[in-house]
C-alpha cells in the first residue's frame, strides 16, 4: 500500500495513476496543527489496514495527477540518520572535505536533522545564501518505524519497520556542527509517499539511485550497507523509544556532489518511486557563523558539548 | 504564569503551592497520542492568555504535591541545542576528554536532542549500561519558543520567547556522535513546568546552579553566555522555521561532572524553579558501537557525513 499526504494534511492511497482519499477513515482533521495525522494513521495501521485496502478497491478516486502531493510524515517525534555507512562514500569523504569522524557508522552512531527540515515530492530544495560554501545531494532510503519500542532485537527489527520512502539529505559541507548543516528547511525531501514493507520483497536488495540534470550520479543497494536495516533499528532503540513515524536516513552510497540554482534532481527507489526536485537559490539562511573569517578558531583549541 | 504538564497529559496552571486544571480550556485531549497538548496552548497563547489568568484566579484548585507533574512539551517540534556556549565550560572541556570542534557556539552552530530523550521534573534519570564511559551532568536554562517563525532578527527575537524552564542535558562522554551520545531517553528533563517571559525580569542576568549530593557543581549567570539568547534565535531560524513549544538548550557553564546510580541532582534557576531528579542505573542502552576495541578507528580515516 502507498500513503500520501497531500492539499493540505490529507492522507490518501496511491493506486497507479489515481489517489484514493481516506482523511476521514483515520480520523485526520487537514489544517490541524502540528500536522500530525500520518502518525494517527501509522500507530492505528494494524487495525485499520484492512479497512483502508476496501476503500482503496471502492473509494471515489482521483487522478494523483490534480493533488499537491506534500511530505508524508510532517512532524515525527524524529529524523535519524546514520553518516558514514557505505565503504565508497567514506572512502570519497576521505579524499575530500567533510571530515567529521574517525570512525564509520558502527562506531559513530548516529545523528539528528530536524523535523522542520522535511519537505515534499513536489516541493524545490531552496539553497541558503551562504556564499562560497558547496551543498550536496545524499541519495538514501528512508525507513519509516511502524511499532515503536526500546531496545529491539535484531531478529525483531523487521517487525518494527512500517515502510520505506525516497529521502534527499541535503548538506552544507564544512567544519561547522554536521546537525546544523543539514537542518535547513527543505534540507529533507521525503517521499513521494511512504510503501509499506510488505510491497518491498528483499529489504537487503533495494536498488537506489540520483541523478542531477539527466546524469547518473549515486547508484547503490542497500545490501552495500555498512550497518544494515535491522542493526540500525537495534541501535537507534537501544539508545532512545522508537515511535510510530519515526525516520531513519539509512546513509548514502558514493557519488555526493554539489547541486545548485536550476538543477533537477531526481531519486529513484526500486518498488518505492520516485521524486524530481527543483533546486533553487534562496535569499535567507546566511548567518555569521559561516564566516570563519570572524570566528577563527584558536590553533590550540578544541572544545565539546 | 506558571504552566505545567500533569496526570497524562493534563495542562495545569501552577500557582504557589496549587494546581488549576486547564485542560478543557485549551482543548487538550488528556492520553491522545502524539502528546502535543502543550502545544496547542503555547500556539494560540496570546487568544487564550486571558481567559487563563481568569480560570488560575477562580478554578478549583489541588494541591501541586498531588499531582504527577511531567515534561512540559513531550513531542516538541525540536530540541535545539547550543555546545560550547559558555567561556570556563570550553575551558573545562579543553582540559578534558569531550574534545569535539575547534569552534565554540558563534563558530560551531547548534545540534539537536532527540525529542524522545525529554522527561519530566520527577522523573528518574536512567543511565544506560555501558561500562567504562562517564556520563555528565550540564546544567541549562531552556528557551521555549512561542510566535515561531523564520530568519527572525536580534532586534525581534524576544518576541519569539514564551518562556522558560530548567533544563539538564545529560550526556555519554566520548568520540562518538554527540547527538547519539546526548540523546538517551531520560537525558533530558525539563520542567518543573513553563514560566512565561514576563516572569523573568531580565534575560541577561538569569542566574543557573545545579548541585549533585548537596554540593554545588555548576553556579553561573546567563550574563556569561557566548552566543546570547537574541542571536540563539537569530541563529536558529536562519536555518530552520521554529515553532511554537521548541525548546532552546542554551549551553551549560563549567562544572560538569560526572553522576552515578544513587545520585540526587538538583538544578535550580531563579525565576524559573527547582527540579530535583534522582539517578538510577538501567539495564538497557548498551550496543556495540560503544566498544572500541571492536570498532577501532583506521588511524589514517577520517569520515563523514
Amino acid at each position: 500500500m502507498k500513503l500520501a499526504s497531500f492539499d493540505g494534511g490529507r492522507i490518501g492511497i496511491v493506486d497507479g495513476a489515481d489517489i484514493v482519499d481516506v482523511t476521514d477513515a483515520v480520523s485526520a482533521m487537514p489544517g490541524a496543527w502540528p500536522p500530525v495525522g500520518m502518525l494517527h494513521l501509522i500507530g492505528r495501521f494494524p487495525e485499520l489496514r484492512a479497512q483502508l485496502a476496501e476503500r482503496a478497491r471502492s473509494g471515489p478516486r482521483r487522478p494523483l495527477a490534480d493533488v499537491h502531493l506534500e511530505t508524508p510524515i510532517a512532524w515525527p517525534n524524529k529524523v535519524i540518520a546514520f553518516p558514514a555507512n557505505y565503504h565508497a562514500h567514506v572512502e570519497e569523504m576521505k579524499a575530500g572535505t567533510g571530515l567529521i569522524s574517525p570512525f564509520k557508522a558502527d562506531g559513530q552512531g548516529f545523528f539528528l536533522k530536524a523535523n522542520s527540515s522535511l519537505s515534499g515530492p513536489r516541493d524545490p530544495i531552496v539553497l541558503p545564501d551562504i556564499p562560497g560554501r558547496q551543498i550536496h545531494h545524499e541519495c538514501e532510503l528512508a525507513v519509516i518505524i511502524g511499532k515503536g519500542g526500546r531496545q529491539i532485537s535484531r531478529e525483531r527489527a523487521l517487525e518494527h519497520v512500517f515502510g520505506y520512502a525516497c529521502l534527499i539529505d541535503v548538506v552544507v559541507r564544512g567544519k561547522e556542527e554536521r546537525v546544523m548543516r543539514k537542518s535547513y528547511d527543505t534540507f529533507c525531501p521525503v517521499g513521494p509517499w511512504l510503501v509499506t514493507a510488505d510491497e518491498v520483497p528483499d529489504h537487503e536488495a533495494i536498488d537506489l539511485r540520483l541523478s542531477v540534470n539527466g546524469e547518473l550520479r549515486q547508484h547503490a543497494s542497500t545490501r552495500d550497507l555498512i550497518v544494515d536495516i535491522p542493526e540500525m533499528i537495534r541501535m537507534a532503540s537501544a539508545v532512545m523509544t522508537l515511535y510510530p513515524g519515526d525516520i531513519i536516513a539509512s546513509g548514502t552510497p558514493a557519488g555526493v556532489g554539489p547541486i545548485v540554482h536550476g538543477d533537477e534532481v531526481v531519486i529513484e527507489i526500486a518498488h518505492v518511486g520516485s521524486m524530481t526536485l527543483d533546486v533553487v537559490q534562496g535569499e535567507n539562511g546566511g548567518h555569521p557563523v559561516w564566516d570563519k573569517s570572524r570566528t577563527a578558531p584558536d590553533p590550540a583549541a578544541v572544545t565539546a558539548s
